[in-house]
């Protein structure tokens, strides 16, 4: 193939994905290369493919423009010389072509597309189209497995042996909610084996990591974690603190803008990241409820169904409990306000949040009783003992030093937003609905997650009785500016209904 | 809704479609927002939308990076104040999302989602969500009726009033094809007014644009257009000169790298254009045969069905004629040998190739039976009569004169590649396969469209018997690095099956 000689001109910029290079127009015609063409570049120790742009001033004829991301990866100055030659087009993007005609993909065809996916191989629209795709003409259940060992096979994996691994996923929707931080250090104080990674918040107030983080860090090297959940049993770290299923991540950033989820994708990424940690057990919370992935029950019946028998192909033992989504669980929502929920629930501390001490003993029951710790409907009583005795917070505070944090913080150390906004309810009766859409929004408006300080309080939760000047919920940000901006939002938004 | 103050900072690249800003990543958390988000950017005289590209490098807090298109659309400098405030997503958006659940489209969704491709406001996720949304679930009669009329309404429109407007399209794929060219001419003579357009190529060698442009120009002012067209009844211009049905070319741009070409998509973006240019009555050529768009007979009557269905709901007249489309119609591929082959059926030369000839004539009788200047049957005698005379020459000549090319110029004036490479059959036998798709690729890479002299000439055709020494095709390029490339890519295809 012919190769053509090119000087490195270096644009700063990232692309935020893909690695792109940048020809000039003129010189593109010349070669025939199109927008989103592939090309190797290269030179005598380094190679990459990269996609093509085009541009009439940025880079001139004889010169090549470099993206951050390729510059990085590929280490090239200003000026030095390197080779482009074209190449075919990724191998996935055949079957991508085939799934938009409706063709079911087999295991090497679904393995080429993730692997794409996780070179960073495929354009946006291609992309796209095989998302969309598999959501428009949907994935079987044998796609749905294939596509689950392609993103494990492509991403790093944890090995704790053949003995029981636990594991725990929401499927989420429901602000505050974070029983995770209460269910592992019960389940693992009583021997139970449960490496637990959370994600961060993409259109959330919070994610469980965001949270945890509020106290330890949580990105940790592979190895350290590995030591830990050795050591502790469990472990709270963000799934981003290794490569773990990396094609799960490009595909959310594709899904969100469009707000698809498409159930095969779903179960997939969600097994895959279970599978590279190395859990065999896990338990599943189908939050049921209006703005929640699972407004009915027949879709819960239906997802439990899916979720067990796909398990069961890929050796995982699930069980899937339907949970209430109609409103927050616990009272904070925002990374601080969700940490105090949670302390206040280990220390047993009279204001905690009962839904919260609930929901994480429910969970924590039926891991119980699958590990066998407990007899089937004693569960729950070993829970509340772990929990009530102090024995779990013991081992919280840990699992939090193991990961680097202060285990001795006080409730009253955290830091949560001075510029406060009451919300009043305007009037007497009885709360009959809460919008967990509207709730995220104002939380994430008052800067959650990243000021971690930020987010509200529910007070009032469905079925409380209020008086005209009860504050059903407080607004929390760090600064006026983000209070006023959370309080913009808030005039547009119905949050309580009181009727 | 809360505004941020920004300083500008030119960034000098093209993003090549929609408009994009770029913020520092600290920042866009502050602000919450996200990768492709939208802000309204504006200061106290310009406003445009632009969606959000997120960077560590390239723009500092306090900065927003303007890429080069909304540089240019608001005509701001390094330094200067602006203003963002975030914005609601697109109209369309929420459409494209119904048409991914397979709801059908009904007008006003249509034209949203083509209003805000036009305006460039919908990124490349959310235009391939849309095109693949389409392709999977299929347009509607109705849809495809209403996506038509939105892509008109979008764009600009030529008015020749409402006596009769011809108009001739080629569903193509077949290299050579110049038809256009040829009929033109004998039509546009007799009387009938035939306003064409044509496009240029985007992936195959040449298209009518891209060829009529060795003779004279063909991006002229739409008022331009107006006049000649209403002086000699005909022209041949590029549909790029004005606004023509603008969303067409942007989903083309997502289709082509999916190899992707939608039915309901085509049909619009087809009868679109035709209607932008004020045509009332069209003839529509279905080249049928392997690597074209139509392989079966049946598929061909299908198409005839929905255009001329179709075409009746627009207030168009359609007919529909299958040709043979299973080799190259003419000898020359590529711009400067298609012209001459062109020249050549105009001129009646005894070289001239005689299928290009015969599938013109029979194009112009159908005009010829349509508008009444023949009776049925005796279309021919005259598209014949009006060629061999001359007649059409002399039109020909007029029209390129008025686009302002030169009409007196000679088939020896007209410079192909010098440096030429030929194919030889290399046993004795019949031509039973000539691969379209490798012609295209050869003539490409020997830099056609855009060395105007670079293609190739195809010597034999089906049936031909041939010896072993035979020239079946000559490449022509301009360069001796491009004979190079069109010879490696020889290489690798099978361009000509002799038995």
């Amino acid at each position: 193939m012919v190769r053509t000689s090119l000087r490195v001109r270096l644009l700063h910029i990232e692309t935020g994905g893909i690695n792109i290079v940048v020809l000039n127009s003129d010189q593109a015609k010349d070669l025939d290369l199109k927008h989103l063409d592939r090309v190797r570049v290269f030179n005598h120790s380094k190679d990459m493919i990269c996609s093509i742009d085009i541009t009439k001033v940025a880079v001139k004829r004889g010169e090549i423009g470099l993206f951050v991301e390729p510059e990085v990866k590929l280490g090239f100055k200003d000026g030095d010389e390197l080779f482009i030659e074209s190449v075919p087009k990724p191998k996935g993007l055949g079957a991508i072509r085939e799934k938009l005609d409706g063709k079911e993909l087999d295991k090497e065809e679904l393995y080429d597309i993730v692997k794409n996916i996780v070179d960073d191989e495929l354009s946006d629209v291609e992309l796209t189209a095989f998302i969309t795709a598999s959501y428009c003409k949907g994935l079987s259940f044998e796609e749905t497995y294939n596509l689950t060992k392609a993103m494990v096979d492509t991403g790093e994996v944890l090995d704790f042996g053949k003995g029981p691994v636990f594991d725990k996923h929401s499927i989420g929707g429901v602000p505050g909610n974070r029983v995770t931080m209460i269910l592992i250090p019960i389940v693992a104080s009583q021997g139970i084996k449960i490496p637990k990674t959370s994600s961060r918040a993409i259109t959330s107030p919070s994610g469980t990591a965001d949270t945890v983080e509020v106290l330890c860090p949580v990105t940790l090297p592979k190895e350290k974690i590995k030591s830990i959940v050795n050591k502790l049993n469990g472990c709270m770290v963000w799934g981003g603190s290794f490569n773990l299923a990396p094609a799960d991540d490009k595909i959310i950033k594709v899904e969100k803008p469009l707000s698809i989820d498409a159930e095969g994708q779903m179960l997939a990424s969600i097994l895959a990241k279970k599978i590279s940690v190395g859990s065999n057990h896990v338990v599943i919370d189908l939050p049921m409820g209006p703005g929640t992935k699972i407004p009915t029950h027949e879709k819960a019946e239906h997802l439990t169904e899916v979720f067990t028998n796909l398990g069961k192909k890929l050796g995982l033992k699930i069980e899937c409990i339907e949970s209430n989504g109609s409103q927050p669980c616990g009272n904070g929502v925002g990374p601080a306000l969700e940490a105090i929920d949670v302390l206040k629930v280990l220390t047993n501390d009279p204001s905690q949040p009962k839904d919260l001490r609930e929901k994480s003993l429910i969970f924590a029951a039926k891991i119980f009783e699958m590990s066998g710790n407990a007899k089937k409907g004693k569960g729950l009583e070993l829970a509340a003992k772990v929990l009530d005795s102090g024995e779990a917070y013991e081992h919280f505070k840990k699992i939090i030093k193991a990961q680097g944090g202060n285990p001795d913080v006080k409730i009253s150390e955290i830091k949560v937003g001075k510029f406060i906004y009451e919300v009043k309810s305007g009037c007497k009766g009885i709360v009959t609905m809460i919008n967990n859409k509207a709730i995220a929004d104002i939380a994430r408006a008052a800067g959650a997650p990243y000021n971690k300080g930020a987010g509200l309080v529910v007070n009032s939760k469905l079925s409380d009785a209020v008086n005209e000047n009860d504050t059903l919920m407080v607004i929390h940000a760090e600064s006026r500016e983000k209070l006023l901006r959370a309080s913009e939002v808030l005039k547009d938004k119905k949050v309580f209904t009181v009727q």
